[in-house]
């Protein structure tokens, strides 16, 4: 069904405690089995061949000599999979070019990036697999490459793809180009508004790709059987969702291909997409034996994710008492290697947490010499929001006006009409500015060479296909077989909470489990913080079904009508003393009974969720800056966020501080570094540096609940807006700490003592 | 629900062609997972100590010499199981005494079989193990056994049980007895009928204990985690029923256990019940790493099955015209080490093939010590009709009748009562009988010291709690979960096909998968020949929501009502041009639609399913008897059975070859030889003979086809009848090849030689 359930408020004894999640022990005990502790007897090893080469074109590929190689079961090349169609097909909600996909997969006339794959091999070990990689003889023709979004979009540019025309202009282009697209959002009259601003601010910003930094590397284990039928288990945010892709490019019915998903160590939207899923598959189709294939960090880095670079503009206009009047931006998005940057979202989430008459934005999606990017939390909202939360702070500061006042003074709220699109429904914007405006993070005192900053961040959240069994077990507990990954978030716990909630009993008699795509049917990605808005909606539906199933059955046994029998605190019991009298029922004595009043108590949910609730967040950060060295160190952060209901509030946490984190990363020091030869030189975690535990202060997080009507208990969602705030809150608090406005990522020590050089040469 | 299909007589497309079955590439190809292909990084190796006496009272067990071998991590006893009530608990339809299940799983007072479990290890191997169990310290008092059923139902006879007193005797005794139950059938007047007869037929007949002998060993892997959840994976009949099992005797809530069910060697009942499971769980919780077990094959001999072996008395009273007019038996079933024979089953299907006026049966159910029995397919009743079949055909032959004829005058029929409760409904039995009188077999010459037997069988046929899921998928194929094993007869493809034929879709289009524990709701075990049946009716009700959902969504999609939309091969269609006009849309075209027309379609179904048709086989086979030496040599064998409808007739011609072929080695060869000290002598396959390829003809089949009303595609059930009558058709055949009637199960070489000789020597 397309389903809403409503908002009830009610008391509530189990949601909104913090239990133990279900899969926590074996997490810590080292018994959870991740993607690479899978295996099989005979299994084989499977090694990719990448490309050196930013772009070139493949002359030839001789394999002849590695599969000579003792111990080498099959090679798998471009010749191995079929021609897709150059076209938009959707899998769930997700519009994919399977075109593409194929040749991200396995290059076919060019290598389109350092470490783009064009063989794979399957060998009795790892050792030979790395040796006849090496043995494989490819000839090319390297062309000069485009790297940077800004000169890949400039005409005359290195070409990717002769076959891409700018979408989205017209007329139709005459002539090939790197812009794969062109966006446009926006309402009202843009020139009018900028004519009745009495200031205007304009900025340009850059930020760099950075990946989304997941612990647990892809690997994945494929067995094919000779009758045509394929196993795969593999680490992912999605089990349907890979096995819609790898039965497209395999040419295989969906049903063919059973998915079975390992616990995930961590995702961000990099695990949305098949990798090596489809190769594992193909090298176990041709060698007849099973095949896993795991990535090494350098593999992950040249060839998943990232997300985005980026160049950013900006340009806001305000009346001197703080109403913006126009609001514009051009964001240019590199898509990597094939189309399809987050440019999109980007655009929609840039102003979204204002109500603004007159706006204008522009995207583009270019296609550059680089890894296709991949989702990232909130995918390209923090990017957009960098610049735009900067040049916000620095409007406020010229009218003289305390940002988050400012920002109350335009805040987005029920009933603001949105540039993409819907009218807003409630929302807890304002709540979020309020709660850290009256938040003693915000009135601490600084020290020198200190500052505070201010950020926000809004994200759709999304619903979508979701699927999931109930299954009443004789001994009265249950165990819930959910389709939605719990991608290291806790979520299985919030779902046993809610269908303990409406059961009336503990949380320890409900077993969740994700189950593996033959269990139930098709559910989409763990994304767009959908899990606990979307499969928390689908167990609650599932455990009403089994509370009326439960009520007919106390009905049939006490031989009173169906209105008779209430359901409360785990018992039927009569309605009312006056409509019926009998003994209560618990639930484990109802159960004992079912086989002998009609079978098994099940409840099933399939609904496409509808009513996701946005999210919006506030975040303060203070931080303070070695004028030395220009490192920045982050002194304080708190993240108000509303999210509806927080099911288990410590996981809530544990998402606006992971967010957090991932956004101080970004802001401060990850970048991918290419060399001239478009080589990437970074591809490690020593040069690639993400924060750890010894960076960070303790991230505080204030949770604000403003339910979101179309959810039975008021979720949001959670997950992704904590990341979008804190490159600009962080830009925003340096600018407070040492007047420097910083429009580079990442605010990474080199840049910033080349700002503070630049502003003291400058003042010399 | 509680349910039952009525059969509707249609078209058939696909339902009785004989397509490959989804797991039958797999297993030519080793690619197919048993109990012991399962691995998990660190497990231990679980071996059991077993008593080598057949009765002797524990006095001490010391594992400290054991538990100090480096390399051993866990011992469990009897100390480490709860002592549980003795009382029968219902697990499905399984009347369980979880009593005697853990002292059967380990000996607690006293051991009471060779083979009997009293101590397990885990250990780092599997030489280490065995090491460990050297090291076991167990002090014994041995006590005088009993091993025959005769010896050990008289006074004075050693006791196996002090708490045990005959149920079903009053007064109740006044002392304790090896015969745990008496039972009594019956309807009529016996002595009247007696008293009408014109001549009596009277025997007194033995048979061994037989085992399963399925090729597979019991195997199993067990998980526990640190806090209180288990996994395991088992070749197992029902995955939920060792669930609950394991539960019960580990004191587990039953959502907290998951069992994957590996693919199954074998089990014909054998695998019903847990024999190491619950050890290898208890040493997995107990050492903390996973437990891996699998028997060898002296283990499976000495500690799983067999069936009963019984003492069996039979006396049949008839008119020279042939109608019988009284029938009495006596039934007295070794029941093993604990009681629960299938002495019931037994005494409900002696006499019913026949319309009887006057039957009593006396049944009794005795404790020996031996290995506690097992369910052997068609449990007990190839025991009693050996019995009753003979002196069938002993009456048959002395009243001058042709057999078959006989057995026709007196056919049970519709409206039958029989001597244990219900009237039979719609039933083949007469068609069986007529079809043997009509195959050639019945009319083929014979040679010298040839002969020729007929004999006929009956079993119940069982329905029971069933649950599947039947998903759509993006593409337009489906997957079925299921909940009952596929115990290597086929099922998976009889369950697909039904699906397909509703949907009227090619039958590769929905692939069958059999789901764990955590899948589905509770599901009874595959025994009663119920899988077919059972599975089937709740597969045909998934499919049928599923037609139901995709009527109502191309009602929505073409805008007209639902009851102009008709479901016709793999399209919905317009009932009729006149009721409404739209362009047929085919399964794939509105599953790729299914998530924005409301979600994915799903099917599921939660019944007990009700309504099982019982089957009734004749059997005719043709023997040689070779005097010098006393061998049998089966000359040919057809088995014309009455299934109901042959879903997949290539499967159902599989079981009835099967069940002929086990009867066969039952009859001719299969025996447990103990020695004086109560010590089982034969524990091999190299000893205890089961017949092979080269011993045996080819069986022919005969499938007849009265639909059961109470099926959507008329199925019985067909796994069990066919092993019930060759015991007695061989008898019977080599009455017929030698003059003489052999009463002593096996019929063979030594014995057939012996009865030779005496006949002989009685001669002279």
């Amino acid at each position: 069904m397309s389903a809403t359930l409503k908002y009830q408020e009610k008391e509530l004894k189990l949601v909104g405690t913090r239990p133990l999640r279900p899969d926590g022990v074996d997490k810590v005990t080292g018994r959870a089995r991740f993607g690479a502790d899978y295996n099989l007897p005979g299994q084989l090893i499977g090694k990719v061949l990448r490309s050196p080469h930013a772009l070139a074109r493949i002359k030839s590929i001789d394999t002849s000599a590695a599969l000579a190689l003792p111990g080498v079961k099959a090679v798998v090349t471009r010749d191995d999979f079929a021609e897709m169609p150059d076209e938009m097909a959707a899998v769930g909600e997700l519009m994919i070019n399977f075109r593409d996909v194929t040749r991200n997969m396995m290059a076919r006339e060019k290598v389109l990036y350092d470490g783009h794959p064009l063989a794979a091999v399957a060998a009795t070990g790892e050792s030979v697999a790395r040796a006849a990689l090496a043995l494989i003889k490819v000839e090319y023709e390297v062309l000069p490459h485009a790297i940077d979004v800004v000169e890949a979009m400039k005409p005359g540019a290195p070409l990717l793809h002769e076959h891409q025309y700018t979408q989205g202009v017209k007329p139709k282009p005459d002539r090939p180009s790197n812009v794969a697209k062109r966006l446009e959002f926006g309402h009202g009259d843009i020139a009018a508004g900028f004519r009745q601003a009495e200031v205007i601010v304009e900025r340009e910003f850059n930020t760099k790709p950075v990946h989304q930094g997941y612990i647990e590397p892809q690997a994945c284990l494929a067995s094919y059987s000779a009758d045509g039928q394929a196993e795969l288990w593999t680490s992912t945010q999605g089990h349907f969702v890979f096995r819609a892709q790898c039965a497209k490019v395999l040419q295989m019915d969906v049903s063919k291909i059973r998915v079975t998903p390992t616990e995930i160590g961590g995702g961000f939207g990099g695990k949305n997409n098949i990798y090596n899923e489809a190769l594992a598959i193909a090298l176990s189709r041709k060698s007849g034996h099973p095949v896993k294939m795991v990535m090494t960090r350098e593999e992950v880095f040249s060839s998943t994710g990232p997300t985005s670079g980026a160049n950013v503009k900006v340009k806001l206009g305000c009346t001197r008492d703080g109403k913006i009047t126009a609001a514009e931006a051009e964001l240019n998005f590199q898509a990597g290697a094939f189309p399809g940057s987050s440019v999109n979202q980007a655009s929609m989430c840039a102003f979204t947490r204002y109500d603004l008459a007159n706006v204008r934005i522009v995207g583009h999606d270019v296609t550059v010499n680089r890894p296709k990017v991949a989702a990232y939390r909130a995918p390209g909202a923090p990017i957009a929001v960098f610049g735009v939360e900067s040049v916000i702070d620095e409007m406020a500061k010229k009218l003289g006006i305390d940002p988050i006042e400012f920002r109350l003074r335009n805040a987005a709220k029920e009933g603001t009409q949105t540039y993409y699109g819907p009218k807003l429904g409630p929302i807890g914007y304002i709540q979020t500015l309020e709660a850290a405006r009256a938040h003693p993070h915000y009135r601490a005192p600084l020290g020198p060479n200190q500052g505070r900053g201010v950020a926000t961040g809004f994200w759709f959240n999304i619903g979508n296909e979701t699927t999931c069994s109930l299954n009443l077990q004789e001994d009265g507990t249950l165990t819930l077989m959910l389709g939605t990954i719990d991608v290291a978030g806790g979520s299985r716990a919030s779902m046993a909470m809610m269908v303990a909630e409406e059961l009336g009993i503990e949380f320890d008699r409900v077993r969740p489990f994700v189950g593996d795509t033959a269990s139930l049917g098709f559910n989409f990605l763990t994304a767009g913080s959908r899990g606990t808005f979307a499969s928390g909606m689908a167990s609650v539906i599932a455990a009403r079904q089994v509370i009326e199933k439960l009520r007919q059955r106390v009905a049939k046994i006490r031989e009173v009508p169906l209105e008779a029998v209430a359901w409360k605190d785990g018992h039927a019991r009569p309605v009312d003393a006056t409509v019926a009298q009998f003994a209560p029922m618990s639930l484990p004595e109802i159960a004992r009974m079912a086989g002998k009043t009609g079978g098994t108590i099940a409840g099933h949910a399939e609904i496409n969720a509808q009513g996701a609730g946005p999210g919006f967040g506030t975040h303060i950060v203070d931080v303070e800056v070695d004028k030395e060295t220009g490192a920045v160190k982050i002194l304080r952060y708190t993240v108000v966020q509303d999210v509806g209901k927080a099911i288990h509030p410590a996981y809530v946490e544990g998402q606006l501080q992971g967010g957090a984190v991932q956004g101080i990363g970004w802001a401060l020091n990850e970048e991918y570094v290419y060399g001239e030869d478009g080589v990437l030189q970074n591809p490690g975690f020593l040069d690639y540096r993400i924060p750890v535990a010894s960076d960070l202060p303790f991230i505080d997080t204030v949770i604000v609940e403003v339910p979101n009507p179309n959810h039975p208990y008021g979720v949001r969602g959670c997950g992704e807006v904590p990341i979008i705030a804190p490159m600009a809150a962080i830009a925003n608090a340096i600018e407070n700490a040492i007047g420097l406005r910083l429009c580079e990522q990442p605010l990474s020590p080199p840049r910033v003592l080349k700002a503070i050089d630049e502003a003291a040469a400058a003042r010399r």
